[in-house]
């Protein structure tokens, strides 16, 4: 027999009543019954249940036992009656009549209990980590972690795509987030940097003629910390050669869906197999299969956002005409003010009373607007009422209202101004809508992809233009474009995943010519000699025969905290470190010994404090 | 048609002849035949061949085109003719009549030729890294590289293991070689450190409850470097519950064997079904399955190494009671001198010539040794020869070189004095002996088990009882080992694998008891509160219900070499550092900007230069 074990904890079914069998495990839980003790045994597989007689050699000492405590039993399965037995558990229809037990770790008094899991502080959690990750909903969190990672690296072999590792000492990167460095022991008064992402390799390993690259890539950026951010990240890193945007997609848009439904328990994923039409931002229309495609301009003016939540039915419309020297003044008098000026409708289905309008408006107001108008019909009104519509009158009200397919019982809120600033706050006005009035599904996920981001915009601050995203990107229509167009009307071939409301990754066909990269630097007012400075590596590569390529890194983290339902990144990572960076269980950051940072070259300078 | 290719350069074959395809790729190399010009175009995937009539759109274009351009271009599948047919190349029966040609990206003069893989400066090319990769034998390695990682995951988890990332931003720990230490910006004159392997969480895990975890886990040292090492290496990190070491032994087994089936290219593996009877150090026999098994001391005593090379076929024997008051006066004089000294044969079968003989005892004292005693038989003989053999005598000689199996044609040498001084020299020149004369059969993979290796040993240096290896490694005879026996001749539970004399890993069951690793320490001269303060965490951990446990953590870098027959680590990395710890290519480490090191709270102090 097994020194520990012949079954794990999750493994007696009723066809092993009457074996003998050996078992190990943590003391889950211990109650006393008119002089028998059952015990709940946990491992990593599940629970059974121990019984023991007081007559069971050992009896004493179990009895004595904290839980959380690590024993091994030898025992004998016998089938739980009628209404004893657990349709719960997996075995839940045997027990095991334990013969005797040894006690392999005993507990001290716990710090945190693990049995039902009470909230605690977070504090406590993380000092005793080890107790926490034996909570079962944390189990299982970063057990669905693992399985989730394990699935993706799957389904990208199977799509003939290869794992290669980059580096983590690495060299410092002017752009992006702030760099976690490293000093260097043979190198003095010099640092390595640890990887924000491994952008530039990745990019280098298309330039070394690989093909098909994907990482499960850690990732290190030293900004301050939000519920759903680490210091340290984990992303999904792929890059593809001699691609466009559309091989992109139909290499992620397989993983994405295979990966939400076999993890989604259930909840509806967007098909990849539905048609769309397509519009562009010039009017141009295609048809395609796949998750849904909006323009970055479409996704504003739309959701107020550019990353979408689609499972909220409501989509925006700009609704101007109604309001152009109509009867309601104030958006009449905006409206004549700049003619960027608009008014946007967000559409409230079963919206239409006074009570639910009036609650918007103090909810506006509560975000720092002068308010949110309306116009609503009501179970007892007979028509379309409200302060707008009284102004605008029966006929235009109507028109309005039907244009947007509203009637009995249903609301529209408006908002008037420059869409660019008014746009985001419209955006959590449909938000807060959609989830008052209930109209967001909320079990399934909806992917869709934005696209046709701006290469450049006008920086307001230093009146110029600028890069709007990534300065990487192949500009649409390349040399052409740059050097014949309006740069603000210049499309990047860039690209985000967005899932219910969240940014899963962006993406981008990367320019992979030197000097259609000098000449968007150029336009964006920095100089060849700049450019060559902080990318010299990579421009320097691109001289050497470059393929055409592109990618994407969805954020792992992210991926796993919406499939586990939590909104916290911690809550997906086994060792987290908490709000403030530090690791509470093994204590990091912590002072080093003088010794080792002469070694390294390197002094303390604490600032000082007033 | 794709906007860059219909195939791979790696996909045409004789029955796709008459269709148009498009092609990209890079230039891999031209040749001009009476005015037709013929390219080798390479991609990730293979070699096709292309051809250009003059007349065909583009021809001057590419014929002044570098190697190493990108090129993409439309043509036609056409067969080759008889001798013209390529059998090494798996689109050699076909080439493709190039119809149009578009430059993709135009390749500068290179610092490196791709073509031919000629020998460069490391310098070179790590500072080309970008090129060097698109070499065949680089990139092979790689790509290999990326398989095995992957394989390994396929069969850990198929074993039922899953994979759990652990911290990389963590706490520096006081073992072990130096950390790479990280600055906090937000705790001034606090510091992480890089993981030098995640031991400590490994086994948190398993205190947290879950059961088979590994990892493909980054590690870093800040140690000098060699040509099998790096700053940042990879390695299976493998740790389980409730497992004695047989356990760990039948999990891993499959998995080498498998691996170093799979992409060893039909050398023979050690087999993982055949039977042995291993005898530890008190005597005690065992048959087992799986790899061969030898303790430390055995190892010692017939290897001279604790990684023995088994494709050398030679064991050592210690010949002592042959000498003992024999005639060979130096070594029985040594013999009487001290009752630890002994008489080691090395068996060298084939080895009978005096010129071989004398060549070994030259090469023995360009090793610093005053000579190498021998016995050997050559041809021309009619028995033994060689100054021992005279003065041990015609009979004793006799006696002695039959209890080796040697005869005529055979020869052995011998070392004497104390074993623990010269055994490493006697496993050199076992080596020597068996490369010589051609009786190691390098290609065969040979895996064995160092197992008992000793818990602790006498320090010459401190005077006094220390621990061998590793201190967190369980006793074997646990707490009443550590209580009643000479410490010495505790025995752990602690392994190493090795391979073709490499050391893949080593691991141990671990002490998961927090009252016998303090005994331990306490035999080691250290004091409770040392322990307490330096281990605290995982100590702590332990005393919350631990369960047995036990891993080891094979190096990635060799596997990936031993399989590549490679001999620097370089060789197997995308992008190594070189030995000075320095990225060519990125230009890391760097200094960095004031601005960084003052939010860092640190700044550098160069040391003065003399």
């Amino acid at each position: 027999m097994h020194a520990y074990r012949t079954h794990t904890c999750g493994a007696l079914r009723s066809t092993d009543a009457g074996s003998n069998v050996r078992l190990s495990g943590w003391v889950h839980r211990k109650r006393d019954h008119g002089g028998l003790l059952f015990i709940d045994l946990r491992d990593h597989y599940g629970l059974t249940q121990l019984v023991l007689h007081p007559e069971t050699p050992g009896f004493e000492t179990v009895e004595r036992l904290r839980a959380e405590s690590v024993i091994k039993i030898d025992g004998e399965v016998v089938l739980r009656e009628g209404s004893t037995v657990n349709a719960n558990l997996p075995t839940g229809e045997v027990e095991v009549r334990v013969l005797s037990v040894d006690v392999l770790s005993e507990a001290a008094e716990l710090p945190l209990p693990v049995f039902g899991e009470p909230e605690y502080p977070e504090e406590i959690r993380l000092k005793n980590r080890f107790l926490d990750l034996r909570r079962e909903t944390l189990h299982k969190n970063i057990v669905l972690r693992s399985k989730v990672i394990h699935s993706i690296r799957q389904r990208m072999v199977e799509q003939g795509f290869l794992e290669y590792q980059t580096p983590i000492l690495t060299a410092s990167s002017p752009e992006g987030a702030r760099d976690f460095l490293v000093p260097s022991r043979m190198h003095p008064g010099k640092f390595y940097a640890l990887p924000q992402a491994p952008q530039q390799f990745k990019q280098l390993l298309m330039v070394s003629g690989f093909d098909r690259y994907f990482q499960i890539a850690p990732c290190f950026r030293d900004e301050d910390l939000r519920a759903d951010r680490s210091l340290e990240f984990y992303q999904l890193d792929v890059e593809m050669s001699f691609v466009t945007q559309e091989d992109v997609f139909q290499a992620i848009e397989p993983l994405m869906h295979g990966l939400f439904t076999e993890f989604g328990e259930g909840k509806p994923v967007s098909p990849i197999d539905g048609v769309h039409v397509f519009t562009n931002d010039f009017g141009q229309t295609m048809e395609h299969k796949g998750f849904e495609r909006l323009t970055f301009a479409q996704s504003m003016k739309w959701y107020g956002s550019d990353k979408p939540d689609l499972r909220n039915p409501i989509k925006m419309q700009d609704v101007s005409d109604h309001f152009r020297d109509g009867g309601f003044g104030l958006f009449a008098k905006i409206l004549g003010a700049d003619e960027k000026n608009a008014v946007w409708a967000i559409p409230a289905p079963t919206g239409g009373s006074r009570a639910f309008c009036d609650r918007m408006n103090s909810w506006a107001q509560g975000e720092g607007q002068p308010g949110l108008g309306y116009i609503f019909w009501s179970d007892d009104q007979q028509s379309w009422g409200g302060p707008i519509a009284k102004n605008l009158g029966q006929e235009p009200t109507e028109a309005l209202m039907s244009s947007l397919g509203l009637g009995k019982g249903d609301a529209a809120f408006f908002t008037a101004g420059l869409p660019s600033v008014f746009a985001k706050f419209a955006g959590l006005a449909r938000t807060r809508v959609g989830t008052e009035l209930k109209l967001v599904d909320e079990d399934q996920f909806k992917f869709c992809w934005i696209v046709d981001f701006p290469m450049f915009e006008w920086s307001e601050e230093e009146k110029k233009v600028d890069f709007s995203h990534n300065p990487f990107s192949m500009p649409q229509g390349g040399m052409e474009a740059l050097e014949t167009q309006d740069p603000l009307t210049i499309r990047a071939y860039q690209y985000d995943i967005v899932c219910n409301g969240y940014e899963l990754c962006s993406g981008a066909i990367r320019n992979h010519k030197a000097e259609i990269m000098l000449k968007a630097f150029e336009i964006a007012g920095y100089d060849a000699s700049v450019v060559e400075e902080q990318f010299g590596g990579m421009l320097n590569a691109f001289r050497y025969g470059a393929p055409p390529h592109g990618g994407l890194a969805p954020g792992i983290d992210r991926i796993v905290m919406l499939l586990a339902g939590e909104q916290a990144i911690r809550e997906v990572i086994a060792f987290p470190l908490n709000q403030q960076g530090q690791d509470l269980l093994m204590s990091a950051p912590a002072e080093v010994e003088e010794r080792q940072l002469k070694e390294l070259s390197i002094r303390t300078q604490l600032p000082i404090k007033v």
